[in-house]
């Protein structure tokens, strides 16, 4: 199979794994179960991944790990304006 | 910056983020929080980004997501485990 191909099939199955916890969040406006610690590693390591994939020049890694910092992002300002002050 | 070292470092961090995750599993056996078809989402995309990263040669993709792989299998393992019946 073409690697290409492949790496977006593969981004595209853990991009969707990632929406049901944020669909939730936006959706309950709960964000209780969120880690902000957890969410600060996350958006590191995912931001490292894309520095990776833009030196690597692999465009399945780029688009997957930027899509996760988006949604990831979303998650974070969520934290930070529904949670229980 | 090396590539490796940086995929590495980039692994490093996304590995982490899911511990808590799977700690709190382990240690309150509560898999309520849990999703089913996220988790089988989750492993099928993981599985297939170790798979690219086979052909594509590259070591820190294939550490990083195996890890990941090993890590929602033994939640998976979990929710059939503790799920209320």
């Amino acid at each position: 199979m073409d690697e290409n191909i492949l790496g977006l099939v593969a981004g595209a199955f853990t991009s969707v794994a990632m929406l049901p916890q944020l669909i939730k969040v936006l959706k309950e406006k709960d964000v209780e179960d969120l880690s902000l610690l957890m969410m600060l590693f996350l958006i590191t390591g995912l931001s490292l991944w894309v520095w990776y994939g833009v030196l690597k020049d692999e465009l399945p890694i780029i688009l997957s790990n930027a899509f996760a910092v988006v949604v990831n992002i979303i998650l974070l300002s969520s934290y930070f304006i529904y949670r229980k002050k």
